[in-house]
């Protein structure tokens, strides 16, 4: 069948970004083939602060089908991955390398056994999308190591199968999830809207909320709410196709007034539809609460949107500034209301894009202890700081999609070994 | 005109409970009128526990209308007080005593000012309804005073002019305000679906919620629910139109399960059309989610609805459960979940009707200390105790409406100062 020895191991390493829906997905018409009851419109977020980076071998040494996540061996077995792998292997196309005298026709890939390591640079268990960036990277690599030959837009009902927002995460920039009408799922596509160079003054704040509750996981949470909530389909049906153009028009126009209205209005509906559910789905707690008040207030005081909240499963805020500047005014007042525990450094209280903190002269804890209280805050008693309610922050911006990484030391896979470094 | 004299002072005292919606009225169609935009359904609550207690004096004497709200007097100068002055006015009746000397024609109450205190017999502040019972009480003392010869249904045209669900506080039992079709609101009226006798087993424990944070009053917040929520009108036109009438099947039947489960269903609704508004109204915190959770998963647990949990515009929980046995399972769940305070004595965390306390003998702050975790939270982590994350907790039942209470000895006002005693 395939080269001379059964020694060969051929690898390909992608990285691939996370995404913050701003239209919310939340049902499915189609549990088996994740086809969602409405179109979703998401972010991407830049790859150099939440990504997953995901390298897959493949070797006729290779006993079966195995994956490490950050290290620890998972199983294949859910639906989900099978799903994914088939429908890459149903895809795959030949491969030949003169050099390594390696041949792999078509047929092969379904014997082939493949080893899966994937790792994400920020928390797994914080409910950033992991998800979503994990599909992605996962069906992203596969396709170039099987030599796919299909669009990104065709790759992303792959990803989909694995989980329904990682379609999203297959293009950078702003990115619509057309939720389609065919049986197959054929339809059901990621399309990017606008690259991340469109509008890159935007952005964003990710506050990791301390918590200690159990959630509802997104599945069964959305399975609870279309079989119960009265309200998802109105939502589904009337409330989302409007705002879906409005998204895209206030996207196109780099209009962020709308974009903001839409994003909080929307995360609000979708937290809305939760509560709705019977039991009720509640992903947001009292921090989660005062941070969209703090917004709120800061909107009042200005007369107009200043920033944009969303929530997803979870109690964690993603918050989007127009520009540097209004993200430093965020940003004093995140870590006024939220000031670290006293155990923290700064160094490990905001993460990512450290620009924003040295622009701003932000240099240690203390000078977090001497902020003053927002303009809207004062002479009103709303100057009350909750210190350990956050875990920490991470600045980013909308980025690029999913990448090659190439070069072996790249690669989470050793060569050598065809097991995790 | 009058009386021989100006020094005589006519009074009369009379008690209204506050009620508790089961099926919720959130959004007017007539802002001046108070006229819903959807039927709604209360449970009155025994006066015992939660009621105000109002007493109104006349007198040729008193130079201007006047109010003393617990002591403290306040301005009548509002729209709504001055609505239901003006309407019992209207509708006043001639008075004879001869014994007295007094006789009153039927226009001389426009003339006559009318000194009025009010008592509530719960803490005004706790966001537990007073304005229900406050306009129920003062409507239906002034027209007794007055001798306004109208039923209930029609005082409550004028009770619902002060404060839309006090209109439900003129009936005991369950109480059903009609949203009417009429311009004028002449028929937006509570009707007595059944009284407080026909399903006696329920008892109702309150739980008062510590809570720092200011609220959106009901008033401002059904507004901007109106103006924003892109859901409210598909729960006022399409949800609630059904919900009504199996609410009242269930009340009809004294089915438990259902009751519980509407009961839930419509709490959890409205305050996602709060959540629905722009800017959110969140009225919920940490503690009402909390006590969501321990319901939702003792129903779990048994596989049928146990208790049924409602809130209002705030964060205080209402739970009612089918009958005693029951009553005494929740409140052991309740004081193991939310143990007082420290400093705080068993007497004074648990008000209202003792006798659930006694029967199950509770009757010390150390045999709270020593509850075990109910068998739904064993073994799972879920047995985490939130001692002081609740003021105090009232037991209470159905009660019956309004009545006038006789004797001098019961009035809020003294017979010979006409003011506060």
């Amino acid at each position: 069948m395939m080269g001379e020895s059964k020694n060969w191991i051929l690898m390909a390493t992608a990285r691939a970004p996370t995404n913050i829906a701003v239209i919310k997905y939340w049902g499915k018409r189609d549990e088996a083939l994740i086809l969602p009851i409405n179109d979703s419109i998401s972010v991407t977020l830049d790859p150099d602060h939440l990504s997953a980076t995901t390298t897959v071998a493949v070797s006729p040494s290779f006993e079966k089908d195995r994956m490490w996540l950050n290290g620890k061996e998972v199983s294949l077995s859910g639906g989900r991955y099978q799903n994914c792998l088939r429908e890459l292997r149903n895809r795959a196309g030949e491969y030949t390398d003169e050099n390594k005298g390696i041949h792999i026709e078509k047929y092969d890939w379904n014997t082939l056994h493949v080893h899966i390591a994937s790792y994400n640079n920020f928390p797994t268990a914080a409910g950033l999308a992991s998800s979503a960036a994990g599909f992605a990277c996962l069906v992203f690599s596969l396709a170039k190591l099987m030599n796919v030959k299909e669009d990104l837009s065709q790759l992303s009902t792959i990803a989909r199968q694995g989980s329904g927002s990682a379609c999203r995460s297959l293009y950078g920039g702003f990115v619509k999830w057309t939720m389609g009408n065919e049986m197959s799922g054929s339809d059901s596509i990621a399309v990017q809207l606008a690259n991340e160079t469109h509008w890159d003054d935007l952005v964003i704040i990710v506050a990791v909320v301390s918590s200690r509750q159990k959630e509802t996981s997104s599945t069964s949470g959305m399975r609870e709410s279309v079989e119960t909530s009265s309200l998802i389909q109105h939502r589904a049906k009337v409330v989302v196709p409007s705002r879906i153009l409005q998204m895209e028009q206030a996207i196109r126009n780099k209009d962020f007034s709308s974009f903001a209205r839409l994003t909080c209005a929307d995360s609000n509906q979708f937290h809305a539809v939760c509560l709705d559910t019977s039991p009720p789905i509640l992903y947001m707690n009292d921090t989660s609460h005062r941070i969209i008040s703090i917004v709120e207030r800061w909107n009042r005081h200005e007369g107009t949107p200043t920033v944009a909240y969303t929530f997803d499963a979870g109690p964690n805020a993603v918050i989007v500034a127009p520009n540097q500047k209004v993200a430093m005014d965020l940003l004093q007042r995140l870590l006024f209301y939220f000031p670290p525990a006293r155990d923290n450094e700064l160094s490990s209280y905001v993460l990512g894009d450290k620009k924003i903190l040295h622009e701003f002269g932000l240099e240690s804890l203390s000078s977090i202890e001497g902020l003053q209280p927002p303009p809207e805050a004062k002479d009103k008693g709303l100057a009350q700081r909750y210190g350990g309610d956050v875990s920490y922050f991470i600045c980013t911006r909308p980025g690029k999609g999913p990448a090659i990484l190439v070069g072996e030391d790249q690669a989470l896979i050793s060569i050598q070994t065809g097991l995790p470094k």
